[in-house]
């Protein structure tokens, strides 16, 4: 009861059935709420590419702006070929549905183990990098980092237990102001460059270009850089949220936050090279760029704080996507059905324990550093970008629509674009951690599949069809007594009014209390009949189920209820205090067929 | 299943009711079992006094003999007090038993409590003590030293879960091999010291006399060294297990074990003082003095371990008189009657249990170390003593049967020299560790108090004395059903077996799915009818408790049973493929009046 009402107050009040409806969003309203996952990424975009390069020595950090040229160009292509996606799908286009329309059910299963996983790490990566940008302001903060991104989850997964309702309103003014701070940094930063008007001497000299970097440690930093697309695909998914003409809507929506994303992560890039930036343990790229822009005062604790909001918002879009792929998979029976349960809040409350369980073992696990998460994150999003694409190549060459064979040379481009990308995070990237992912998700679908089949076996066993109700049961009920109280009359009085035939069975341990047993029998038995087993070693199980099994042989029409007399005291601590010989009893008969066990419970007071 | 034979390899298979007979004693025998408690704190206990004494710089220890000497006439002093105990109690004079005879319960309360925290530390210290002994003479183990007193708790209890039945056979070598081999080292030590025959040279000249040593410092290494005495108390526990004539064997035994434990302690503490022997972190006073009398060499070796055995064996005594003390508490109803019961190898399984986890925890929590325990260990066993020697006062007065002026003097010398003792003991180490104990005591006694109120209060509620069983009981059979299959079909025709008027109920949270059900139920339904409950908030519970409620409120005579088709998975990881509804709805039903439910399993095949 205690915990019932905790759970109230944490959770709130159930809400009906009657106000599960859509919040549809206007174009502003959308761009907030699909953009966040995306745009946050470019918090730690540039630095993944930085940390790379800075391994062959300060100098090679130049090659960062091609490397950032060319994710530019990858997020264009991406862009280009998901705003068909929107097209052909206007009821929400996520990687799993699109695969196995088009590519068939294994496919699909590919692909929804890889974006399980990259939900999993969209949360573990935001809080970890929100977690940074305050730690990067309040260096104090940096060595409770782990518990700060525990305790970030925790508060999100609450937030999204108790149903977020009001969603467009909370992401709009982060994912706004992230935009404009971002935008004003880089813009501010470039022209203080150029002016020379900024607290400090913008940069000192550029090192040469240098010759001798390999080109695995170049494509290594490309493949963490690749980092900045995830969650590009938000928008394809979400479809049905927009406001009419919602394809139109989305599709405007997406364009932009290409635009955007490509501009913010340029520009970051640039100014990162421009000022000779060198990537630090406990402070950002992005903290020491805003410090050396606008020093360290207001503006750069607005970027910090505004920066750590987009990326919890992050981290909170995944607890919306994670459960309602859950739903679709438990609900097509590849995951334990209990995902498909709707709580009395309306969320997937299963799905985001689930989630949230998982992002804060493997904060904890990494120890809240985004460094070391990053080589697992990105191979899950681009193989659901490839599946995606490829699903949509098939599509066109399938349905051959009106301009079929442009749209497909669009798909196509992005298909190969992207399996040549998660082919190069996943070989660069491989002993980092990379192939925890790459076991994983084979793992997951054989387990999808397994579940998949228990379920279809459990249904066929379960079939009414071809299947007649034999005639009637026989049912002989049996009070098992060790002894004469109020709790053990109630259960006699419980017997008979099931059947008139009852009988009581004891067991018999110590023949004397046998004796006075019987003796007492005369006046409460109530008629009726005693039935007295020996127990020579002293188990009361072994001679019951004997008992049970020789009145079974008779008939196999006979099922037999055996019903226990059980007191239940009035406070918890108190049940320490008694024999759990129910629970022992109702364990060993579980398993045995055509036997029925009930507790008939006697209540006392205190 | 698995767990099953498990247990049964570990433990072996259970033995009948009849094979509990008791194995009757001859007097070298019983000396070897009930020797061993007493005789292994020859081990330690020198050794705490010269702890103690070193702290006033290396010249106090010469104040051990005169300790030695008091706590020699204090062993005299309580041999003679439990000698007329013996008389007094032949069926076994635990001081539970003779307190509560004689003093009443509240008394014996406190004696009871004492005596468990006794029997946990009793396996802590010797168990701590005998992987000194192994350690002494092999230090690399002594960084494993938790781990392996640990692992000897362990052990231990899993023999006493099997049931020891050969337990003279096992006592007797390592006790009369311990008695033989410290017996030699004491006088071949003595010899050497005097004609100079030794492998080193015997001590260096001894340091003078000294003035200084406070008082306080003195009687803490006399409390010290009064851990010698815990054990003595065994043997008037036991008269019961010894061959007639029992309390004349017993009495002698108790004589010969005083002498023996009188000799080994003095021998022991003299020739620490003679060898001038300093207590070192790594190494016993008891290895240190083998090794300069015999050599590291086969002698030396064979004391060391025959110490550890003897120390186990003292450990294991506790296994004995634990789970007895708690059977009686139990069977008085002070402590959860689960101790009451003996397992399927004729032991009290849950003691052993409880006390060899308390002596694990205390062991890791003391981290192995005998010196740390030491102070938490006497102050129960003093009390014991005091409140059994006085109990012995108390009944001489009594009974006033012959000679009993003088028997009560002897019982009262050893009622108040003890009481002394004990309150020296309290004053002293108090702070090191003793306050644990004295406030643990009155806590038991507490808890002992608040159980026993418990099971008056359950035996009154349950009582048949001035109770009349109330008319027959009209019982409303409902089948909870959320589809209709083969599992449902069955449970329907269980509920129809019992009550030809049994209806099933369906809580409606998508009228579709009404539709659908109440088409397939005319072909299924079996005559049963249907009933549908809406479920605005789709809580399956509400409605349905609703109903029920409904029910109830008609008659007081009305009891509802709820039937609950389940089907019971082949293999344990399928039961995460399934709702736990049936689990959720019992939970909620159990503490409702006049309700049952019943679970009718249906068995699927893999």
């Amino acid at each position: 009861m205690r915990l019932h009402w905790l759970k109230r107050r944490i959770l709130g009040t159930p809400l009906p059935t009657a106000q599960s409806r859509h919040e549809r969003l206007d174009k502003t309203t959308a761009l907030a709420v699909f953009a966040s996952d995306a745009l946050s990424s470019v918090a730690y975009a540039t630095e993944e590419i930085l940390l790379v390069l800075v391994l062959a020595g300060t100098a090679a950090l130049s090659y960062s702006l091609p490397i950032g040229l060319a994710i530019s160009a990858l997020i264009a292509i991406v862009v280009s070929s998901y705003r068909q996606t929107i097209g052909a799908y206007p009821q929400g286009g996520g990687a799993y549905i699109v695969t196995k329309d088009n590519l068939g059910l294994y496919p699909a299963l590919v692909a929804a183990a890889a974006l399980l996983i990259d939900y999993v790490l969209t949360v573990a990566v935001s809080v970890a990098a929100g977690v940074a940008a305050v730690t990067s302001a309040f260096p104090f903060l940096f060595r409770y980092r782990v518990l700060l991104s525990v305790a970030a989850v925790v508060l999100i997964a609450i937030a999204n237990l108790r149903g977020i309702r009001e969603s467009g309103k909370i992401f709009a003014a982060p994912t706004y102001l992230f935009i404009v701070s971002v935008f004003s940094l880089v813009m501010y930063g470039a022209a203080g460059a150029l002016f020379d008007f900024l607290p400090e001497a913008p940069y000192g000299p550029h090192p040469p270009g240098l010759e001798g970097v390999g080109l695995f440690l170049v494509l290594r930093a490309f493949a963490a850089g690749c980092t900045a697309l995830t969650g590009v695909e938000a928008v394809s998914d979400g479809v049905p949220a927009f406001k009419a003409p919602e394809a139109y809507n989305a599709r405007i929506v997406l364009l932009s936050l290409g635009a955007i994303l490509i501009t913010l992560f340029l520009g970051i890039t640039y100014l990162g090279y421009d000022f000779g930036i060198t990537p630090k343990v406990d402070e950002t790229v992005l903290s020491q760029l805003a410090r050396r822009v606008f020093g360290t005062g207001m503006l750069y604790y607005e970027v910090q704080v505004v920066t750590m909001l987009i990326l919890l918002l992050a981290a909170n879009t995944s607890f919306a996507d994670f459960p309602r792929l859950s739903f679709f998979l438990a609900r097509d029976r590849f995951i334990p059905r209990q995902f498909g349960n709707q709580g009395d809040r309306l969320v997937f409350s299963n799905g985001i324990l689930i989630l949230g369980g998982v992002a804060a073992l493997l904060l904890v696990i990494f120890k809240g550093d985004t460094h070391r998460l990053i080589p697992l994150y990105a191979v899950g999003v681009f193989i659901s970008f490839t599946l995606s694409q490829a699903s949509m190549v098939r599509r066109w060459f399938r349905l051959r629509t009106s301009k079929w064979g442009w749209r497909a040379a669009v798909n196509a481009v992005g298909a190969i674009v992207t399996g040549v990308v998660m082919l190069t995070i996943a070989a660069t990237k491989f002993s980092h951690g990379a192939w925890i992912v790459i076991v994983l998700i084979p793992t997951l679908v054989m387990i999808f599949m397994a579940v998949h089949r228990h379920y279809d076996e459990v249904a066929r066993q379960l079939s009414v069809d071809e299947f007649a109700p034999g005639p009637p049961l026989r049912n002989t009920v049996l009070v098992l007594v060790g002894d004469i109280h109020r709790g053990v009359i109630y259960a006699i009085q419980f017997a008979q009014s099931l059947s008139p035939n009852a009988k009581a069975v004891y067991v018999e341990t110590d023949p004397e209390r046998t004796r006075r047993l019987e003796e007492k029998w005369g006046k409460w038995g109530m008629g009726c009949p005693l039935i007295v087993l020996s127990s020579p070693y002293r188990s009361l199980l072994g001679p019951l189920l004997d008992y049970v099994d020789h009145l079974l042989a008779q008939d196999d029409k006979q099922i037999v209820t055996v019903v226990l007399p059980e007191f239940i005291p009035a406070r918890w601590w108190q049940h320490l205090l008694h024999n759990q010989t129910a629970l022992l009893i109702k364990g060993a008969l579980l398993f045995h067929k055509r036997v029925v066990v009930t507790d008939v419970p006697y209540h006392l007071k205190r």
